[in-house]
């Protein structure tokens, strides 16, 4: 189903961003633009080793370096430990470090320069410790625990823990044994990812400033205010009230400043200096010491009759939580659904764990549970296709879910423009031609994800002038989110886009919000502010009726007033007149997604069971493999996406390229060499992001089976993109040269060797 | 009536303000502390003349001087022509100059010094004009006009506008004529009274910055914000939602910063300079340039029966605008209801008028149209007494209003403590023992005043620890208005005092509201608060039920939770889950006082021909008179007032205090002496305020007569203390020496004399 929808004066069209001006003028403020008179610049001591215990720390010297203010240990000053779901961190070591780069100390001085001097004069004496550095081994019953009190870790009830495993989570239904049983053939691979970085422009940089004992300000690039609020109570025992954090701009995230940055030490060592501090993340922090996509192992087994339907379906996913469980657990958890992928399955048992390791510890980036499982699957569905002379495409149609399935939590699907998109992205890039010469091939890789929970409030506030101000807790990441939603109220309100300024992420002033991740952004903002803009219309209606002598009924409202016959009353006189004699003009609503119905009886310690308004993909690329020097080409990338309803296709499309280039990175380039837990490669020289001469323009068909419960139909969109890249080169590459890509990324040196 | 009203947890305790440990420790931020990187400062060059053609203006020096970045004349920008009710002034003058500190160019530079140092050298060459100082003279026929144009200039439809008179209103009933005739006794004097400073401790200041061609944002002291935007949009002709007004704090207003202060000075500079300008007052400028309390000329004919009652009354009061309208139409027309009094009177015929004339524009001073018909009306009443052998006390009570009386205006009055205030007041200062001593005597003045009306709007969200955040759009004016309307929230939520984070003063983000003005912001802001509390209760109770399973009903709240028997859930757990899962609590409402009725036949051009929630004073002082030197010195001093109810009885008795000290300042000390339009003492030595030697202890009595709108019962508070002291002084300075004072201030010099 994809009936043209109806025409619309604000949404649906490709407007200018609201914030547009400013990022093509400079003129745009970012959070590392953010500064304070009389602000002192902090910086991180940070552990060489992997486990250790501290035997002596002595900051004598560097104190007395001319411009040092404050230094700030584990012993100086007692800060909780934190964690989201397991309190792991520790904001400074105090008597053991657990992995490099492990924060011992910080330092406030006059200057960049002056903290950097005395990070170098700060003594520290350790004794290593016995390390574990690969998640497989750190399971073994002998492996060396990265936390021996673990016990004693404060967690949420959700974690299944034991020793080094620090979440597993289970779905499991039907008889998978006799499933393999019963089955033509069974095939059973194990695929492998690396850590990448979520690869944002701007560093992690946080400012922060007490305004007493207990009340403290902190501007940083955090995209969940309300978390990082949270976050910050918990660690240094206040009341959250107390913490107001503001985000003056953002420089991208991509996920990877979802978790606490730098916002800990800027307030300790703020609160220690009695002087607001600075605390940027360094280039050499980021790459080594920033909150990485986990690594994973990923062992499948499936079993498929002899038409290539599946039967049966047994997975596990490891993924590397490293020192702290930081995002872990639900990215494990879920995993187990993108591993199961969009696809009828009778019998299933699939395993997500997450592992602590003696590596520095990871986080989210950008579909965090995505890239991982998706390799495996839809690189083996290709695996299965060969070995059974199916055609990738037909094996697909066969198992994809459809309207009225259930899928493997349950859930019964509505809105699936799956097939659409496999038959579109296919007739894009010709797939009937597959094998256009020697050395080139196509691929494609499907996939589905959720539009993420949690709730936005909005406040609306009709201006004398007729504008109308939109107060939202989100971070406008750079997506265009903010826009979207605007557009929405703007066609509620029979506005123009730029009529409406949106006030955005101060957890003081503006309503609860989720925050920006798990592509709800636009989502849940624009039905917040759209059902606040329904209320605030109602009550415009009730007092223009009034001013006119009409009936409410009577009323037109166009060209920002409300008309009886030839008589109006505009928009600016109703507020104008409001503001002066009957009450200014607001309204207020909280958006929350509807609860979906799922086979409860199916997943066990599962952190998102039911996917409320899923979005379905597929990416379909023509690349070519120069056999002698491993290089891949990509001649063509097609994305093709169920994304509901699209409010503004040009940001929609601005998403679904970037992620599929972002995708592409992981693909073929991006992997975070670690050996003994420390980073090899931590500079842009060596940790290669692919630039604009290694993709071709990325052509997107947007596919549009609207949402129940989004704005318009629309579905989030934001995380997809970067979900189906590696299994669609990998596809690709085998397609080409017949290698077949069982661990990215896929670089010339695998293609080569045996 | 003054039952003792029930006892509440949080309304009505002397809690400490929630601003008060910033201002102790100094820590608090004012407008006068705020910057920006790459700031420039900038300076005003005035006119010397009252009334001259711009013969020429070359700025070609100054502009070479170093550090100098911008100048700004009325012929470098076109900026429109401003003003509250009539398009008078200009922000720079074009070719004509009508007063003398008339703004001609500003300078924009790298330091004080460096603009200071061009203003000098800025040459420009005048013709004077035919000037008019004296607003009595500016009403004669053959007066010079100070706006020849006046008919082209645009006002508002109240305006009743005639050549040099910007402003005429008249309360008219009854036969005065006959009325006189049916008189025993008509007394006829005329008053008058001098321009006085507000007397703010912060000087006006303002910071501006364009972000792009058509968006600014200006930190300044503003006490009303949204006025503030709407006229700063009328000056540079941009809609009123691309300015955003923010008030970081302010160091007092007492009604003088009201009008456009720097803000105007700062953006014309801003956007010439393209870089952020703060232009802050001199204290020169301070004394000759800022917006003084208009001086007055009161004629008032009162007939009395045989026992003192009032038969008719005829009156007019005249007062300076200046050379621009500023507030004085509405002075002159507020001043109406002052000048009749809280008095029962059968025939009435009374005139408020504003002129122009070739002195400095004149603005707001706490209680604008207060003390001079005060002064004259009970001054008058005191002289009555005096002639018929009458207790000054007795004839006053046999003349006012008490429940139910119609007053002047035709509005039937509810909750009249005026009788009370005037019974305690007599007690406390020991009444019946006038005359204690030789040149010694006691005073006693009455009045009455309104809670303006006009509308505020608040938005509250409940926070994740259980507290809430409150905003809304005034400013703190240093009153604890907000203190007293958190106070009003916390009750209703029960919650504590220090639970509520009020945030506020930014016209981007909080609610639309009316301002600080008219002693109506804590009144206007605790009732929106309060009925956006009862809406969220309302939602947090609903939600508790569903998570206690219990009916809303049996819920008990205290201790900021839900009960249902030992069950429990706490605001801070409610919280948590509502932003988790079920939606962010948050509620908004708008409170507009309601309409009053009132003889609408009786007022002709009245700004505020009813009087919601009036309120009702006396003041009573004994004091010594120095036969030879002249001096007065203030023995002891009473305010009596019906504050409706109390809610913070600490800042209501501060604001009574130091509203009669400055009510003091008028009588005894202040006025801004002008010689042909030209400020003679301009400068803190020779413009004499009270200091604390000059004024004893005040003794505040409050009497309590709850309104049927304000919260609690409330009544307006802040200007009322500042409008008797005049009349109270005279009073007793008259009953101490003989020496009956026509004219503030009552200085040595006019008892001494004649």
């Amino acid at each position: 189903m994809n009936a043209s929808p109806p025409m619309y004066d604000v949404v649906g069209k490709r407007l200018n961003r609201l914030d547009g001006a400013g990022k093509v003028t400079g003129a745009a403020v970012y959070a590392s633009d953010f500064s304070l008179p009389g602000m002192l610049h902090g910086r991180i001591l940070r552990s060489p080793h992997p486990h250790a215990k501290i035997m002596r720390l002595d900051a004598t010297a560097a104190r007395k370096l001319p411009g040092v203010r404050a230094i700030v240990t584990g012993a100086s000053q007692k800060l909780n430990r934190f964690g989201n779901f397991i309190k792991d961190f520790e904001v400074f070591a105090t008597d053991r470090v657990y992995h490099i780069g492990q924060a011992i100390a910080g330092v406030a001085a006059d200057s960049e320069y002056a903290a950097e001097q005395a990070l170098k004069a700060i003594e520290v004496e350790y004794e290593p410790l016995p390390a574990v550095f690969d998640a497989i081994d750190a399971l073994a019953q002998d492996a060396a625990l990265v936390h021996p009190e673990w016990q004693n870790l404060k967690a949420a009830p959700i974690i299944n823990r034991d020793g080094n495993r620090c979440g597993r989570t289970v779905i499991k239904f039907g008889d998978v044994e006799q499933g393999f049983r019963d089955s033509y053939r069974v095939y059973e691979h194990v695929f492998r990812t690396s850590p990448v970085h979520a690869g944002y422009t701007e560093p992690r940089v946080a400012v922060a400033q007490w305004s007493g004992p207990d009340q403290a300000t902190v501007w940083c690039n955090a995209p969940l205010l309300f978390d990082t609020q949270s976050a910050l109570a918990e660690i240094f025992g206040l009341p959250a009230s107390h913490i107001r954090v503001v985000v003056p701009g953002i420089g991208g995230g991509f996920g990877g400043k979802l978790r606490l940055g730098m916002e800990h030490y800027a307030m300790a060592l703020a609160r220690a200096a009695k002087r607001p501090v600075r605390v940027m993340s360094t280039s050499e922090e980021e790459l080594t010491a920033a909150l990485f996509r986990q690594p994973a192992t990923i062992e499948l087994k499936t079993g498929v009759d002899r038409e290539g339907r599946i039967v049966a379906k047994k997975g596990r996913i490891v993924v590397d939580s490293g020192a702290c469980s930081g995002s872990g657990p639900l990215v494990a958890s879920t995993a187990t659904m993108i591993l199961a992928g969009p696809y009828r399955i009778p019998n299933a048992e699939i395993e997500g764990v997450a592992v602590y390791t003696n590596n520095h510890p990871n986080g989210s980036v950008r579909a965090p549970s995505g890239p991982m499982p998706n390799f495996a699957t839809e690189s083996q569905m290709d695996m299965i296709a060969e070995d059974l002379g199916l055609d990738p495409l037909e094996i697909r149609m066969r198992n994809i879910l459809r309207e009225g399935d259930i899928a493997v939590n349950g859930q019964k699907m509505t809105s699936v423009g799956l097939a659409e998109c496999l038959e579109k992205a296919a007739a894009c890039i010709d797939w009937s031609q597959r094998k256009p010469e020697q050395s080139r091939g196509k691929g494609l890789a499907c996939g589905w994800w959720m539009t993420s929970r949690g709730s936005s409030g909005a406040y609306l506030k009709l201006m004398q002038d007729g504008t109308l101000t939109m107060m939202v807790g989100v971070v406008e990441m750079g997506t265009g989110a903010l826009t979207g939603a605007a557009q929405v109220v703007a066609e509620e309100m029979g506005m123009q886009l730029f009529d409406i300024n949106v006030v955005s992420a101060d957890s003081l002033t503006t309503p609860y919000d989720f925050g920006s991740q798990g592509s709800r952004t636009m989502f849940a903002v624009a039905n917040a502010s759209r059902e606040a803009a329904r209320d605030l219309l109602t009550k415009m209606r009730t007092r223009a009726a009034k001013a006119l002598g009409a009936d409410e009924g009577a009323l037109e409202m166009r060209e920002k007033a409300f008309w009886n016959g030839e008589k109006k009353i505009t928009f600016a006189e109703l507020a104008a007149q409001a503001n002066a004699a009957v009450g200014g003009l607001i309204a207020e609503a909280t958006y929350i997604a509807p609860a979906v119905e799922h086979g409860a009886a199916r997943v066990q310690n599962h952190f998102s069971p039911s996917w409320p308004s899923p979005s379905f993909h597929v990416h379909a690329t023509d690349v070519s493999v120069d056999e002698v020097l491993g290089e891949v080409t990509i001649n063509r990338y097609v994305v093709a996406q169920d994304v509901g309803y699209a409010i503004n296709p040009t940001y929609l499309e601005g998403q679904l390229e970037g992620g599929a280039v972002q995708g592409v990175g992981q693909a073929l380039f991006e992997e975070i060499i670690m050996v003994n837990g420390q980073v090899q490669n931590g500079n842009l020289t060596d940790y290669k992001m692919p630039t604009s001469m290694d993709v071709p323009p990325i052509e997107v068909i947007l596919v549009t089976h609207p949402s129940v419960a989004g704005p318009y139909g629309a579905k989030g969109v934001g995380e997809p993109p970067s979900i189906q890249p590696p299994a669609a080169v990998a596809n690709a590459v085998a397609a080409a040269c017949g290698k077949r890509i069982m661990q990215l990324p896929i670089t010339a040196e695998k293609i080569l060797m045996d």
